[in-house]
């Protein structure tokens, strides 16, 4: 259905909306966890997901979320009996894409009340990933509000799940804890939309955060100052170091995640090189978290068992990955309200 | 759910069923177009979809049109998650095909109140193109109503929901008007299912119509009189042209569409040479709609931009090509209550 | 929705459930097949299906008999939009698996309240496909119900959709009847799942069973053994014969199934040779029904027309394929009602 474009709830990221907005979208997150009964609340909507990459629970949590509020909704996997698309404005289509992105998404803006989309970094234009350039050309082809599932640089669905997470790990006692951001050695380049969406969570929860990670896997500049920015407002506080070990002292949480970081774009060789072999250690095992202070480990999943992190940790008493994806459910259905406005 | 076949209301095309439906069907969808709420009309109803070709606005406007009735609908994709299928009489079955059409679309009846079938042109045998052969094999092995999603010579979704976006275009008063079915050059030798639908709708409406097309790109002799008989009753007129540019003078439509004609069937090679280098000029620009009468641009999705049609004409304030995508909505809402007499 | 474990009423097969949960899911069957209205027994649950192998009938059937009974039913093929899934403890994730089937099946518990997997036979390592190895690694990574929708070895959903038709099919009397199970010709080598499932639930009716089937086709020890005290309790019986014709004489009921046998997995050339050249003649013609009691012919589908039975007995007045498939619908409503004790 078509609407006023100027006054659509998207939500692209978190770092464009208000705190108040994400605390209250937190409080909906845990009440979703408290009390997850069907209501028919969103009932005459219709939700469709197109997904350019592949998902398992976002898919499926961003389904049910959709239904469990009564609407509709309808998975796209883009290249599986649909269409490919083209992009770019002004271009000659007599290639191998049948159909602009501006007509699908103005045609599905006609069938749905919201659409969500999926759509991965490049891996090699640094630019276009940090300004999400696929996202936005989605979300302004759209007459509906537009969520996003996963972007090149952020994934905020992610981000309100693991910020409820937190919440009920700690009974609402998060501001002040410590949470550590550990990067982990990987087969392939990930993007970086899940450690950025973490660090700007943990940071906006007012928690002291630790980026641990070697020194060629720096964070985008401009989301180390976000990062800060908001710590700073709660008395959090953000800060990087290249020692995984003496990160781990004391943690209060330990998020483990796998990136390539900028140099994937500039010298994807020798990132690989780094990322296999020099930092193979780089992984989470039960001496690591013998150091915190009975630290929860997270992950947003899927994670590598036995590379990222050690069958111990992940089946020990202090994994909370579990958890941490049953709250995508919760968040979403937070989500859905906000974009919705039920 | 099975049923006796003799009183089975399919629809493969509106060319075999009377007036007075059609023209209440237009009726329908321009009802939903004006009141689109969910309803419990077909409540214990389910719809299977099968498509052995890939879709965007079909499966999702059919899906949609399905729920918002109250009916549940499942899409399955051919070849994906499932097995292949055999449709020959008499076929010795030892090669990669799993099962039988016959069993497949026995199967689905008994658990679906009705079926969506998309089947596409073979592009190599013309006449079993022209008699449908697949549909009405799939039609035939079926006990509960069967829906074309696009066969290789109709697609009456796109002609209902075509014909209702010309009525809402024009206030009612469609006879009369002039209509263009404009032939486009495009990378791919389209099937021909579109524009015949297209036209015989455009005739049916009582428009007067012009075919303009290369020489080469004749529609079939059959569906031209078809046409013309549908023309007669509402006075309107069918006629054809090579001038492209003459066709759009005073055109209250232009509709676009690339296809590529009987040639493709004798002689692909020439085909794809006229289709691509001699008539590359054959594309709807800004100069061409400037010809017309304050013309409305139809296309039926997807379209190649730039290629059949410039941007300055998609994005432009005359084109109508979302509205008629949204309009294959409300025209399927129409379709089930017929093949379901709700 | 995660559950107390210990107390999870899994639909792994029957063979490990009691005598009168067997016969009163026969009766809920049959008593859904005597009135198929849409309930909202199961509202407010939601089901997940993991195909990991292609499925028409199992997909559609299994969705709608959620659907019908008031639950949201989502379907995932692996590898269609998803990551592929390690299965091994200990396993070291460096590969192209992106995750753990622990992680996959824990958070889709967190999601859905019942999965249903499909998992097919290795066909190379007979132990582990005997002992339902990927099965049993599935359900017991799960904190909600398992349903088999076929493994390796047994499929139980069949199994019961198969009783209830042969109930229908003998108005209940079905104890004492002649059940031949007839191995087939195929050009792939199938599993054994479907006729180790055939076998028990027709011996668990009291019927007299034969197995007909070249030598080198022996089914599981395990599962003949299994089969005869089913049988031995209602008194019925289980024999074997290398002679279809003389199977076929006088028989009640022809169950036509292909199988590769255990000689796929100790020597798949020879397999391959005998189950498609020496004994293609193992078809179920009209001339092998004629042999037998007015005998129904029954097969699970998909079917290959005129290697494995001819057109002239599926198409024939005693051919109950497409009412089987139509029972996996009531028999699965059956099941979900005993995972979910509704």
């Amino acid at each position: 259905m078509s609407a006023s474009t100027a006054s659509l709830h998207h939500l692209l990221d978190w770092h464009e909306l208000d705190d108040a907005l994400w605390f209250d979208r937190i409080d909906a997150a845990l009440r979703h966890h408290r009390d997850r009964t069907w209501s028919q609340k969103a009932r005459g909507k219709s939700l469709g997901l197109v997904f350019f990459n592949p998902s398992l629970r976002t898919r499926t949590s961003m389904e049910l979320a959709g239904v469990e509020l009564g609407a509709h909704v309808t998975t796209i996997n883009v290249g599986q009996g649909t269409w490919g698309f083209a992009w770019e404005d002004g271009v000659v289509m007599d290639g191998t894409e049948a159909e602009h992105i501006r007509e699908a998404v103005g045609v599905l803006s006609r069938y749905y009340d919201a659409l969500g989309v999926r759509v991965f970094a490049s891996g090699t234009d640094y630019e276009r990933d940090r300004d999400d350039v696929l996202l936005k050309t989605f979300a302004g082809a759209a007459s509906v509000p537009v969520i996003n599932l996963e972007s090149a640089f952020y994934h905020p669905c992610q981000a309100l799940g693991d910020a409820a997470t937190l919440m009920t790990r700690f009974d609402g006692q998060v501001a002040g804890k410590r949470f550590v951001l550990a990067w982990a050695t990987h087969p392939r380049p990930l993007p970086m939309a899940v450690p950025n969406s973490a660090l700007l969570a943990a940071a906006r929860l007012g928690m002291h955060v630790t980026v641990a990670r070697p020194d060629a896997y720096a964070l985008d500049p401009g989301i180390m100052e976000q990062a800060r920015r908001h710590a700073a407002s709660l008395g959090g506080s953000v800060e990087e170091t290249n020692d995984l070990d003496a990160a781990c002292e004391g943690a209060d949480v330990i998020y483990a995640k796998a990136w390539a970081g900028p140099l994937r774009y500039t010298d994807p060789e020798r990132e690989a090189s780094l990322r296999t072999e020099t930092y193979r250690d780089w992984r989470i095992t039960a001496d690591r978290m013998a150091r915190t202070r009975n630290g929860a480990f997270m992950h947003c999943l899927p994670v590598r068992r036995n590379v990222v992190v050690d069958d111990a940790v992940l089946d020990g008493p202090h994994a909370i990955h579990l958890l941490q994806a049953e709250f995508r459910l919760h968040a979403q259905k937070a989500i859905l309200e906000y974009v919705w406005q039920l």
